[in-house]
């Protein structure tokens, strides 16, 4: 088994943890090096689910953290990006960015922080990019949902070392039109399905998406048509044309509110529910969470795409994202982390750590 | 070789046609045997090219007509229907009403009428149910455009037994609307060209298709979105969107001039055509039309849907569509041809070329 050394550089560990290569369902060696490294270590109590490590400091205090990150990757580049290298500062490879720099920014944390000002939990998981069913977070909140307890938790996703406080909630829907078919040389015989689309499209391109205020964050919401499919032949009038559209809801609104609205707006259409998900307060009103964002310097931005932080949310955990690397590089072929983020966000998580509650 | 006795009633050689298996690629042996049987008659010529014959008479008349129809269906039923079989009245099979009803009636009056006062060109193809490069009416159409001369022609395609003259041009149409992909949770990044489409469909539905007298018949146009497809995944900004769009249009339109409409429709859209056809005319006005129509009783109807009668009216022949069946039975799982129809047509067309000219 190869052995993790903790103590070294935060970005010598990201390349290490890169370079044990980790593609969705093969997280297995990844996590048995975490686990035996974790369990080095006297102050920390650790446990295992399948491919998931948590390791929890246990000094009583008032207040408990949770850092948390995947320990999975999407498959290598087309030409491999393993293993590592660095160019200009820039560490290169699948992985760097999304987000095995966070990983080392956790392990680093969690060995050298013996005695936080708050109790931390470390939550290291599997399955984070492949379907929500193998979500190694998701399966602990049903399995271990007290492993997760805590005031607040950071997810190190990379937000190019901003802070990104909660989530929109998300929802897809199939908007459907039935006609009737027909030869296309005689129209007039069926009904056109595609045409009926039309209003669908007129309604989505005219509708003014809400900007909401959560916790002092304003949340941008978005609604898009994200596919449409229709027809069968060049010769026949269409019977059945669907729409696929994506609802981005501020955290304030329920997913079963964002539902209504939704179905309000496309009243006299067919709409059927295929996907939905209730966002995630960013829960600044917290002390850990004030504390947080003081620490890093006080600005907080809302974050519009859905993240594991919401499942944190469902347990009542508020949630922000915040991890070294552009997430524009999570998943690119050139994949890469800036070193100075990941030492920075090392060090400011490390100065949150140690300062006393406020 | 099997062989045709052109002698017996007509019902009972559409069975034997149709017996004689022949789906598309296939039409060898019933090429052969309808060639056979039209080479023991002394008062025609016959022609082959590949698995078309063309038999004529050489009478010196004044005037010429064509009888045209495939040798070729489409595939059997998935429970073969095959061989034909009868029940009250109706001949069921692979064939019966598209279109061996028709060229059983060609070939008894090829047998039957020996010195019509048109002389008559007895045309009998391959190749009509699949991709248009294999139609063997466009292949002698192209080698041996002199076979197909005449002043008149007549398609024994399933009419249910009335006349259709001429048929509408057609044409298709990709309209492409481009977008910007972005993130579907950072919508405002990019540009939506699924709802941009909305305005394509919009048009299309409200368009008012025209309906426009040619040589007597009132031809009734449509114009219909058939396809449409746009969208890459579920949380991804479409970049683009594709609507295809059949337009068909009155034989008095050109195709060049049908495009130029398309295009003052749709402008502002990128408009791409993938497939054009010229339609046809009836050609009521000739002599050997009007003497025709008469004979069928005076009833003639124009033809929506793109035919092989354009074919004849791309080289100066205008044509019309009469045979027995319903068309809407053609390709069927349940293709029949009522057996009354075939004979009628039979004895229609025989009056037609027994009469003298009007």
């Amino acid at each position: 088994m190869p052995s993790l050394d903790l103590s070294q550089d935060v970005v010598t560990l990201t390349r290490a943890l890169c370079d044990l290569e980790s593609v969705s369902g093969h997280e297995g060696p990844i996590a048995d090096a975490v686990e035996e490294a974790l369990r080095r270590l006297p102050h920390l109590r650790v446990d295992r689910d399948g491919d998931a490590v948590v390791a929890r400091t246990e000094l009583g205090r008032g207040e408990r953290v949770v850092l948390a990150g995947h320990l999975d990757t999407v498959p290598l580049a087309a030409t491999p990006n393993l293993p590592t290298w660095v160019e200009g500062g820039l560490v290169y490879g699948r992985g760097t960015c999304d987000m095995k720099g966070g990983v080392a920014v956790q392990l680093a944390l969690a060995a050298a922080v013996e005695a936080p000002v708050r109790d931390v939990t470390y939550v290291f998981y599997d399955g984070e990019e492949i379907e929500s069913e193998h979500n190694g977070l998701g399966r602990i909140a049903r399995t271990h949902p007290e492993w997760l307890d805590a005031q607040f938790a950071v997810l190190l996703e990379p937000t190019d070392g901003l802070v990104e406080g909660g989530c929109n909630g998300t929802m897809r829907v199939d908007v459907t039109t039935k006609g009737v078919a027909a030869h296309s040389a005689r129209a007039w015989k069926g009904h056109n399905a595609i045409h009926d689309a039309g209003e669908v499209l007129t309604r989505l391109a005219a509708y003014e998406p809400r900007q909401v205020e959560v916790d002092g964050l304003v949340y941008r919401e978005s609604l898009n048509a994200v596919r449409i499919a229709g027809g069968v032949a060049g010769n026949v009038i269409p019977d059945a044309c669907r729409v696929e559209v994506n609802y981005r809801f501020a955290p304030s609104t329920s997913a079963a509110d964002a539902e209504a609205h939704l179905r309000d707006l496309l009243q006299g259409f067919e709409v059927a529910v295929t996907d939905r998900a209730d966002g995630a307060r960013p829960g600044l009103d917290r002390p850990a969470a004030a504390a947080f964002v003081a620490a890093m310097g006080g600005v907080v931005k809302p974050k519009y795409g859905w993240t594991d932080v919401a499942r944190f949310s469902a347990l009542g955990v508020p949630a922000v994202n915040y991890g070294p690397g552009d997430p524009m590089k999570a998943h690119a072929d050139d994949e890469f982390v800036p070193a100075h983020q990941v030492v920075e966000a090392e060090a400011a998580l490390r100065r949150w750590l140690s300062a006393p509650p406020a």
